[in-house]
């Protein structure tokens, strides 16, 4: 079995929502699995000096178009831009976290139901009660989730995988790593799918 | 007959000249033309609070990987990092605009040569003895490019075309706008694409 794609992503991110939604079609046609990784982009960006593109000027006003066009180009066709953005992640992040070692077969699931909440439904997902409802519909213990969320062994767990995450070069989402070679944003994807079909060029 | 692409690039960008090097054919399989235009980044990072990739923590070395891969994903095959890098584009965008204005019929062409001194031999075009030289092979008259450069009309010219550049939205290279509709990267000319062939989506 190859090794899985591993998939970074931040739960802020449109370009990320976006990917989470092609990532595993785009694995299988190639024989692999997902590997997701939640990441939390504002420790990063320190570290790059970057603020979130909505929040530059010119480039802002131009980024959100760009999410909706290249929703609509993917074929994500539900995408709309949340009223509150950007967010803190750090509670949906929490919970795939914590479901990864608590139920892992339940964490993609619960991290598909997350993005599409906050950028289909418009949800706050930032509100740790709002994403363990979410995860309690999905997974089945919402107060298991909003615990979660608050245990600091799992506080502890998502920083030691951001660390991780920014040692192995992450810097925006998505962040795709094939076999040791990283892929930066959605429009990467076409280069990510040659790689995965010829090895490199 | 449709308007023109009108194809925005800074000469130190890498991500432009490999847009460069795609652009025509992909405006000609649609009866379109290019209409070029050079702008100098540096004077619209300011606005944007920008810094070149290359020199962004983590991103720097990610994107001198991603340039190279790119241009090779795009069958741009020459292309090579230049050793003096970021370089400022004053020299090669004044030849441009002054071509613009007195042979226009040479302006593509010299362009190309200039960009592909920088990126696939090595040439640090923003010395102004040497785009002049490379002007001067295809233009034939290396003196007066070189008199270009340091003209005062021409000067102008170019803060012109630069203001009315940032005006348009621009804030990057490659940037593309077509029929109104603005697209930053290289990574979007299949947006571009497909955009000309269905009017949007």
């Amino acid at each position: 079995m190859p090794a899985a794609l591993d998939f970074y992503f931040d739960f802020s991110s449109p370009y990320g929502f976006i990917g989470s939604e092609k990532i595993e079609a785009l694995a299988a046609r190639h024989g692999r699995k997902v590997a997701w990784h939640p990441v939390l982009l504002g420790v990063v960006f320190k570290q790059t000096g970057s603020v979130p593109l909505t929040q530059v000027p010119l480039k802002g006003d131009y980024s959100k178009r760009d999410f909706a066009r290249s929703a609509r180009f993917h074929g994500v066709t539900a995408f709309l831009m949340p009223t509150v953005f950007p967010i803190s992640t750090q509670a949906p992040a929490r919970i795939v976290v914590w479901l990864q070692r608590t139920k892992p077969e339940m964490a993609a699931g619960v991290l598909h139901a997350l993005y599409r909440a906050f950028f289909v439904d418009d949800i706050d997902i930032s509100n740790p009660d709002r994403a363990s409802a979410i995860a309690g519909q999905c997974a089945g213990d919402a107060a298991a989730a909003r615990a979660a969320i608050d245990d600091p062994a799992i506080k502890d767990a998502l920083r030691l995988e951001n660390d991780k995450a920014i040692a192995a070069g992450v810097f925006g989402s998505p962040f795709v790593i094939v076999d040791g070679e990283p892929f930066w944003g959605v429009d990467r994807f076409e280069q990510v799918e040659r790689w995965l079909a010829t090895g490199g060029w």
